[in-house]
């Protein structure tokens, strides 16, 4: 795989997020996203999305002057309508509003709909921990999980993220998909002729299977935890709650009722285009405690779990957030590395849109 | 087993705590909780739970007369000192204090310390339905959930319950524990001499087994999706995510430090005991939409879920909290079954106290 610069993939991306009509500073933020998502080790929530964002709004299904609403709002509450804006530009805003809601009432929370696929859940949480707040932020997507016992993929793979202030440890930054594994985790799987891990995929009759192409042949992934003797049901409440916090609250497309992006995903309902939906939190720390005090003790929890004793043959209990800061010192340092794919996409489009692409 | 009346049971159970000292209305609030758990077919957090409480009353770190006080608070927030008192009187107490604060803020968040069990984490989110709220409760417990690649129990099952308003459709009512199986049904399965599902438990080496008595003998639970390659270290995510918000946020004790209520567990850190950690939220569901037409849209995801194709073999998806419901009609009608073991416990305090037991 070729290594490019942070630097020179992250100017080409908000070269190409201008020319489609985003002002510069709406530009830079969605480029800071993905390329956040490059360096933190997570492509499939980075550059490899570039061709969909760009489909989306070829179809007049994104616009890039979105009439951003705030519909309803309480102290510690906004209900947003993105307009049909990127998530990428919404989500950043929501967040912002959410943080400012925390200042004065001790938490904000804002609900967002009509908006689009915003990236990496953790960048949105990882925002607050600059005020001295937790972040959170969840998102629905399109429908690839089933409930249990049911036999088609019905909700997303809806992911949660929580980041939390630390005093001298990093903080702690869980970013996670409620389904027990990514969708482009499955894709390397049939790339490379591997069988996916057995309860975690149901095919189109709703058998147990390992065939990592399932979801594409009309099967459907479960939820975390697999089957009920192993925890199922609960992974299908922790979606299902993604759901509805982030779609029925603010009045997005929930559940199978959300218009794919994916070419292989049925268009189950012909639903009228709410958008998905997100959901952002920010809780001020010192509405509990000083901030000071918490810090310490987030820190003893952070280093008491750091050198727990490990299970046979593995080195280290590892925090949430620990590999994807050490990814993203690394790719700082030796660059970023791009799928053939994902280069072929980009080439096309700079090339489409006039743009000169980095050289390595 | 023997059954018993609802009514009966909720007596006897209020008798107790007022002749251990809880005033009248808190011993009905305490008996309210035990048995709406015993209705909703989760008997390990019903009456099963009276001799511990008794325990910890009589080794003085509960008490009945607890300064239960708000140390800290914003308009939507609040820190509360449960003062060691029963989780089933100041869980009860703190809700309501979440309750008023969205009534003002949109929302209410309230983190409690130096409390105890308190019973099923779904009552607290269920206290939110009538005034048209989204209810959310979560706790942390026994230290009984080894990390991801961790050897040891150093979480607990850490439970979150959240509870969504309908119009003609019951609740949304979602209360699991973070924990890929129950304690309680683990104890089950020694019982029968069964064993343990494949992927759920480890022994004291670390290794997997399906020994259901591994958590008796040095073994812990593994987190909510087992093994990485099934998204266990997303289970780790989420159960220390409610130990964050449950303990470090109020400064409870966190983790392997909660002073444990278990024979079995040890007591690894000879903790000063700063109790385990509550985290109620309500949410006011007219911050975001007309309660009328979220209530109508939350039926639609209701229905969508409940008329779902299924897998072979089963008949229905099953919608959170339409168990609990179907149980609680069927033992208000026909009685409450308690297994010998809680029945001798129950008859023994009851002897112990000279009070009556309820004839069958």
């Amino acid at each position: 795989m070729k290594k490019f610069s942070y630097k020179s993939l992250f100017d080409v991306t908000q070269n190409i997020f201008e020319k489609i009509g985003l002002p510069p500073d709406e530009a830079y933020q969605a480029a800071d996203i993905l390329l956040q998502a490059e360096l933190r080790n997570i492509p499939t929530h980075g550059l490899m999305r570039m061709p969909e964002y760009i489909n989306l709004w070829k179809t007049k299904r994104i616009t890039v002057k979105p009439d951003f609403k705030i519909i309803r709002q309480t102290p510690s509450t906004a209900l947003v309508d993105g307009g049909k804006g990127f998530g990428l530009v919404t989500g950043p805003k929501a967040m912002k509003i959410a943080i400012e809601k925390a200042k004065n009432a001790g938490t904000g929370w804002v609900a967002v709909r009509n908006t689009y696929h915003y990236g990496i859940a953790g960048y949105y949480a990882m925002m607050a921990l600059e005020h001295d707040m937790i972040g959170i932020s969840m998102t629905n997507a399109n429908p690839l999980v089933a409930p249990t016992f049911g036999l088609t993929g019905m909700l997303g793979t809806n992911p949660i993220a929580v980041a939390v202030p630390t005093k001298n440890q990093p903080p702690f930054v869980a970013d996670f998909a409620t389904a027990p594994v990514a969708r482009g985790k499955l894709d390397v799987m049939v790339e490379k002729g591997l069988d996916a891990p057995e309860g975690v995929l149901q095919d189109k009759y709703g058998h147990p299977t390992t065939n990592a192409a399932a979801l594409r042949e009309g099967g459907a992934l479960k939820t975390l935890g697999g089957d009920p003797e192993r925890g199922g049901h609960k992974g299908f409440c922790l979606t299902a709650i993604v759901d509805i916090l982030t779609a029925v609250l603010p009045g997005a497309n929930f559940g199978p009722t959300v218009v794919p992006t994916l070419g292989y995903v049925k268009d189950k309902k012909n639903s009228e285009d709410k958008g998905i939906g997100h959901f952002f939190g920010a809780i001020r720390i010192d509405a509990f405690q000083t901030a000071e005090e918490f810090k310490e003790y987030m820190d003893e929890w952070i280093t008491t779990f750091r050198k727990a004793e490990t299970i046979p043959g593995k080195e280290r209990v590892i925090i949430p957030g620990d590999p994807e800061r050490e990814s993203e010192k690394e790719k700082l340092k030796n660059g970023i590395e791009l799928s053939p794919k994902t280069l072929k996409s980009l080439l096309e489009i700079t090339s489409e849109f006039g743009l000169n692409f980095p050289e390595q």
